[in-house]
């Protein structure tokens, strides 16, 4: 396959999405030219210990003549706090890294999100790139610019919106990847499509074996397919003013279930799918959407191995307090992504309480 | 005295620096218009005890019908540290602050730049506003939208350019001021008229016993002063890619004298004041100003009370290593701010490596 690349386009910069598979899982392509054109004199490689093994060497022989440092963090959403981003603030400094030196995640999301916020505040802002080595990554946390760390009291509530240079993507490294892990990913891609493109459902659908199979040619569609949607969303609002809010269907229930699950109990993924059962059970509830295509979503993320529902009891309370704190929480009042129908997700901010409570009660009620 | 209202104009905003004496200091005057404008239903009061103490009764009851959270953070430089800036998180998301919150800086350079980093970072960015307490962050760091914290590796490694709302200055309150913070504070105006503006140093000279007196309305003139000098760099290089940079005289000297002293040992002021002699010796080695000059700058730091050598030696070795990490250094190598003449400052990056080491010499060796 040839190098394909898609543009994020905002109101004040651009910035390419590239697709070359195996440039890293392999040898038989190369970014080379990429890297050279974004990265200067030196860099800070940023990653953990099972991804930097995989393909560390790879990228650093990519990366010639350039002076790479590496900072290596603790795998795991728990680790995606302030005092590891303290750490990679202080390999920059201690390698005397100035503002024209250039930060690389490679990883996941944790990495990605790590980097990308360390970039944006290391002596007020430094370039970076993403290297995204998980799907949920290559489809969601590296495209938008948005980077963060969690705070003890909720999840990615320190951060900025920090725009990458460039995302450097290998759909052929998604095979390493552990099958829960990839199913993750799944979790945001059938979020994409039931928030903006029925027929990208449909195609989910009659592509599930192939996806399963980790056909390259179709992982390599659907991984383009999923950052074109966001990438347009991103592109008409980049501050999450609007429409980009519309990205966070099923995560105000999403986070909840991780806030109340604790940091790494379930993967931010699962979570997701979990949520997205939920606001889709709300849809049908206000009439918007059928029980049956409530059953169709229920369907495909359980094929693509989701949990579509939780394996312990929540308290009701504590989880509508988790809601409150989260960030599409507004002073006035609580707001949700819910569909409309599929392949249309809007805000809102008049949905019925009282509906609210019988999703609530039916999901959080093991 | 009127109010009066200087504006910062950005590429992509532009905010007011009002100054309406007594507004804090006394009940004479009125911001409550201004605060209005730009708080919503909820605040978050950021201030130290000494502060809050003086003025927060005052500033509260300016907030009709506002829910105002208070945070204070513990007085001094040491303190400006990811550690404390996450607690005030903590505080925006245990008060459950959405992103339509506003933060409110009452207090000094360290109040107010871990409060608009915080601003920055929570929720990816809310507004905030600057009202400054001490002569220091009047003219000098409530300006311009520089926040940061420190690391223990280097001061201000940490931070965002995050504009304020607005900027509400009181000259009134630097009559409480106690007179060491007073002086740090003009340890800056002076670098302000050197420079940039060679008449106002003659200003300068020719007030300074009315200075001292603390006139209500030479202080006034001379604070509006610094913040236009300050805010028409600003406006010409909001991210300091060029000409801001120039605000950095004595700067790099400086942070290493303060990053050697252990932050908290010595005031901001007084190092800046110092690492302006050795700027100005340093440009009088070079023949770009004469030794009267450099000894004109010395008399009047004294007038304002500011030390103008170091009380102790330091490692040479050390200090240029510190210098090296000061931010105004480039993969290129060190640059400098150098004074050409009186009121002209310039970034010089081919000094005479010679002439830098017999200042150092001269400086740190006591």
């Amino acid at each position: 396959m040839a190098r394909e690349t898609t543009w994020v386009e905002l109101p004040e910069t651009r910035y390419p999405i590239l697709f070359e598979a195996n440039w890293l899982a392999g040898t038989s392509a190369s970014c080379r030219d990429v890297l050279a054109e974004h990265v200067g004199k030196t860099a800070l490689l940023v990653s953990n210990q099972t991804v930097v093994d995989l393909y560390g060497d790879r990228l650093m022989s990519e990366l010639e003549g350039v002076k790479v440092d590496l900072h290596l963090i603790p795998e795991g959403e728990a680790n995606k706090t302030l005092a590891e981003l303290e750490k990679i603030i202080g390999t920059l400094i201690k390698q005397q890294h100035t503002r024209e030196t250039t930060l690389i995640a490679l990883g996941g999301g944790v990495v990605g999100d790590m980097t990308g916020f360390a970039a944006a505040i290391y002596q007020r802002g430094v370039p970076f790139l993403q290297v995204p080595t998980t799907l949920l990554a290559q489809v969601d946390s590296s495209v938008g610019g948005k980077t963060a760390v969690n705070h003890a009291l909720g999840k990615n509530m320190i951060g900025a919106f920090h725009q990458p240079r460039a995302v450097l993507m290998d759909v052929a490294v998604l095979k390493s990847l552990p099958p829960r892990e990839f199913a993750a990913g799944m979790a945001e891609i059938v979020k994409h499509a039931l928030l903006a493109d029925v027929s990208y459902l449909d195609w989910l659908i009659k592509k599930q074996d192939l996806i399963l199979q980790m056909d390259d040619v179709v992982l390599s569609e659907m991984v383009r397919k999923s950052c074109e949607i966001k990438s347009a969303i991103v592109a008409e609002d980049e501050k999450e003013q609007g429409r980009r809010a519309l990205l966070n269907l099923g995560h105000t229930f999403g986070h909840a279930i991780e806030t109340l699950s604790g940091y790494g109990q379930c993967l931010h993924g699962e979570a997701v799918a979990i949520g997205t059962v939920m606001a889709a059970d709300l849809s049908a509830r206000h009439g918007w959407i059928s029980e049956a295509d409530v059953e169709r979503i229920v369907q495909l993320l359980r094929t693509f191995n989701l949990p579509t529902e939780l394996s312990e009891s929540l308290d009701i309370a504590a989880f509508q307090a988790a809601m409150g704190r989260d960030k599409k929480a507004r002073a006035s009042g609580l707001r949700l992504v819910l569909l409309r129908a599929l392949g249309r997700a809007e805000v809102v901010s008049d949905f019925d309480e009282r509906l609210l409570s019988e999703t609530l009660v039916r999901f959080l009620k093991v």
